[in-house]
């Protein structure tokens, strides 16, 4: 049976009664921020949303996400309600043992992204919004905000991707309380403040009071019969909502009520709340309207068109890549932040121009929406200039969180950039991907390598991140050669090699002329292209090292923390061969790109100092 | 005397002949982007700003940032027309013996952030209108941005600030060109889209007609006369103006002019456009008041008031010493992002409330203002939890370029904090602030360093980083002893120690465990606090590897990658020292804070194992 306003109001207690009894038991979390939202997610779970509550990851299933992480409580309180697991597990919360953690993480399978960095939850429903337009599935995604969340300068970025994309299949809820944790929010309970950013940036905004049910189911209904936008639902509301000693009151964030006799004050006053008799709801099932199911063909992929010597950018090469798997794997979708003509996203742009999703500049929601869309199966490539995928960091951080099949690529990294200057140089961007456990990290110097390993990202299940560079760059490898994550290539070896010179992007040519310069005055190096710089060639490198009389030495157009050099020094400590890093390690200037290779130490010549003066 | 509309475009057609010319010269370059806006910076430079040409760091001039640091040529024509320096030196933009590099750094006297990265200016922008406010001077800000620009999420945290703060000290101008670098932006001429935004944001919004040289002096007077909030000049204009083949035209974007036939017709053209006659303007000077001096008396600062023994957390310590810096030296301001009853800082705020700036839940502009008050001679410490300062990753790299005295902290770092799971765990922000050049990053233990290392980051010139963590931990050091940033701490040395264990933060006691275990079983370790991460203790930690078999333990509450461990096998690779890390090698989860450090390798336990094991 459809849901009762009492049912409602019923479950909405019960949420409360489960929020505060799983805090209190754990000694920590949010009470209040959950009892604020508890109407708003009654109303979701039980009256407007259609899914199967024993199979949270049904492709045809309504989407929930919780982009105020820290009311976690309520979100599981929720699951258990719907009967996806025993309500007694709700004592769990936050131990070692438990799934239910602090802030919401796909460990749970009814979680699609880790929330709990604010602001990031709205940009991943975007991302769940456009993958059921993608699929051509009608289902439609629910994401609950915060109002001190709203600050994030990303909620805005999603808000103009939203209105742009005319997402009709997203309805965000904002839960205005008005507290934030250490004080008043900015705008309180003045609802116009909330209502006319939203309106401005092209959004439906409809303010109702959060606690009055049937203004809820009218709101949710409102948002699902309008057309061409997205639907922001404003909802005033109290923090700590049913409980009137902490109900409104500042000092109460992130605070659990003690067990004994504050918890039990609590309780019985929301026991008091429920109401006697209610029917239970059915929940709404979803339509049969699953969506395309994915349309694969690996075996039409045909090898890269390169010859030994054609000069190709690997940003180049990677878009070409990129629109060559696009052609065997319908999963596959591209994002960009107005970069496409440097990235050369643009070539899968203009194949699969209903596959490709611009972000104008704005990194963040980029990255956010790519694990929307990860999360419910597409296999996306976001892409921009290097520098600016440290713009979504804190994405990428929880990207790692949430264990998503996102793909990443950075352009024009390192000095070789030249003339732009510092702001456009990436010197830390392998260091941040490096940061994420279990990334793969990818770095190719040359075409044939990069679109192979454009093919391995493609069919990769988890994030990885390939560097590429803006100079044009000879190609090394013959078409056929097979490029596997976690390898490398030897370009250089004798019986006599004085030293291992490890390069990676631009540097393995610095280290092949190196090479060249050395055999001159009758030395002998061995150069390897660590194209893969997480998992690093391991084996490679010790092999190697102990060929060499333990002398290696790394070059890197990166700056000397966290990139390749690290990377080869941590494989190479449980033999206890330490490393000699040359890299990036003062902030650059512009100047054509041979000046600055050579300025910062890492061109030929230092490669040359090195292996001399190393021992 | 002042300026006539006929001057003011004889100057604008300058500009555009300036940035044409250095463009063309340099063969790359955004010659378009600086004609758009070159009517604009005519006006401001030549009749509204109030400034000495000669001294551009003279505190009370007028400030200027060009938020689209990609229009850089026109900002360096602008100077050259204002006397700085002779307009032949704009024909070396973009070489390497020459500051006036692709994008502005402070560098060059008259850029008081590195721009290039947008939406960044704003918010630094904010932060020097903050300025002027806290040295009680009336100089203004204005901030010019682009139109693309304005999609970044931090250009909404900054026009939240503003409003916030009642900056009526400070302009921005949006220069809506309607071209973005692949495609026409989301709104193109709909300047409707844009007032509406900054409107429904708190802003004083005026569309002018970009090219309109009376319209923008109109607007500028206007702007200066409003009170109570800032304004924003949304002015329309025409990407390439000056010059009819390119004008308005995409692909033009981010391309010279080819020298020759190419960049001869346009120079004729924009040569014809020049006023003949027009008398050359006078400067407007700046008003006497430069504003208050600074105030500082390090001598009057009380020794921290810990006991050995004492148990405080490393963040409540870190606040209580930021309030005791801030009563000696009047410079020091603090920022936060809604969590200073987290970080301590509302400790700063009771004692200093008019130089606490609340930035609610938004890092980006946070981080943001504080390199803008740096700027000016202000010293911000800005505070949030250390997962969320990867934010501001984007900024905190700005910041380095911009060579700006920011201070950050960033607390609640590691899996120490327990319960609350990865989300709010930081365990790549090492990583992040040692990827800044010259940054110095500081991880104190326990309460005595901390407060000492506080001051250190008061007086060190520089961008510095403390970590703090959210256990309490017992205090060990004596309240006279010294930290000298770049410094470390000898715990625990014998004669026979077999291997030196270095530890930092929370897992300095997980040694101290490990050595008393040891001692049990007659085995020595050395121990050492490496409360200096960057500089890090390279003659201590060498010295030590040299007395302990070469045997180094790092031991971490962070990610392996580009953290204490890199740090320490870089400063021991010169001696060929190999390093042994322990350190967070996964996602983690929710649990208590022992039982995470021993799950995820970095307790007393794995020490020992490390001891006996390593070789």
């Amino acid at each position: 049976m459809p849901a009762s306003i009492d049912a409602l109001r019923n479950i909405a207690a019960q949420l409360r009664i489960d929020s505060v009894r799983a805090t209190s038991e754990a000694g920590s979390g949010h009470p209040t921020s959950c009892m604020s939202a508890a109407d708003i997610v009654a109303a979701l779970f039980f009256s407007e949303m259609r899914y199967d509550p024993k199979n949270p990851q049904l492709p045809e299933n309504d989407r929930f996400v919780l982009s105020k992480g820290h009311a976690a409580p309520l979100l599981y309180a929720a699951w258990a309600e719907a009967g996806l697991f025993p309500r007694e597990d709700l004592l769990k919360l936050r131990t070692i043992g438990s799934d239910l953690e602090g802030h919401p993480t796909p460990r749970l399978a009814f979680v699609d992204v880790a929330t709990g960095s604010l602001g990031q939850g709205i940009c991943a429903a975007i991302g769940t919004a456009l993958n059921a337009r993608r699929i051509g599935s009608d289902y439609r995604t629910y994401v609950v905000l915060g109002d001190g969340e709203s600050a994030e300068g990303s909620v805005w970025e999603a808000a103009d991707v939203g209105a742009f994309q005319k997402l009709d299949n997203l309805c965000a809820i904002v839960d205005v309380n008005g507290l934030g944790q250490s004080r008043a929010t900015q705008f309180g309970h003045n609802m116009d403040e909330f209502a006319k950013r939203w309106t401005a940036f092209g959004w439906h905004a409809i303010v109702i009071d959060g606690h009055d049910m049937q203004a809820i189911l009218d709101a949710l209904a409102e948002a699902r019969s309008t057309k061409g936008r997205p639907t922001v639902i404003l909802a005033r509301t109290v923090k700590g909502q049913g409980v009137a000693s902490i109900a409104g009151k500042d000092g109460w964030h992130g605070k659990a009520l003690k067990k004994g006799p504050e918890e039990d004050a609590a309780l019985a006053e929301l026991q008091r709340q429920l109401v006697p008799g209610a029917a239970r709801p059915d929940i709404p099932r979803p339509s049969a309207a699953a969506g395309r199911a994915a349309r694969t063909d690996y075996s039409r992929l045909a090898a890269p068109a390169y010859k030994k010597g054609d000069v190709v950018a690997t940003r180049e090469a990677g878009g070409v890549a990129l629109a060559a798997v696009g052609a065997v794997d319908d999963r596959i979708v591209a994002l960009d932040a107005d970069v496409k003509n440097s990235t050369f996203s643009d070539k899968f742009e203009k194949e699969f121009k209903d596959r490709f999703y611009e972000n104008f500049i704005a990194e963040q929601v980029m990255v956010g929406a790519a694990m929307g869309l990860a999360a419910r199966g597409a296999i996306p490539f976001a892409s921009t200039f290097a520098c600016f995928l440290t713009r979504a960091a804190d994405f990428i951080r929880m990207a790692g969180i949430s264990f998503v099949n996102v793909k990443l690529t950075g352009s024009h990294a390192g000095i070789s950039i030249g003339e732009d200057g510092p702001s456009q140089m990436a010197l830390e961007d392998l260091s941040m991907m490096r940061a994420v456990p279990d990334c793969v990290v990818l770095y190719p110097c040359e075409a044939v390598s990069t679109a192979r390993l454009v093919n391995e990202m493609a069919r990769h299940k988890g994030m990885v991140y390939m560097r590429t560079s803006r100079p044009k760059t000879p190609v090394l490898y013959d078409p056929s050669e097979e490029f596997p994550i976690g390898g490398s290539r030897v370009l250089r070896q004798s019986a006599n090699d004085e030293a291992t010179v490890v390069g990676a992007g631009v540097t393995v040519f610095e280290a092949l002329k190196a090479y060249d310069e050395l055999q001159k005055v009758g030395v002998a190096i061995r150069v390897i292209d660590a194209y893969s710089v997480q998992p690093i060639d391991s084996a490679t490198l010790r092999a190697c090292a102990k060929a060499t009389k333990r002398r290696v030495i790394t070059v890197e157009d990166h700056y000397a923390s966290g990139g390749l050099g690290d990377a080869a020094s941590e494989a190479l400590a449980v033999d206890g061969v330490a490393v000699t890093r040359l890299a990036v390690r003062e902030i650059a200037r512009s100047g054509q790109p041979e000046e600055l290779l050579d300025r910062y130490g890492i061109s030929a010549r230092h490669i040359i100092d090195a292996v001399k003066g190393s021992h």
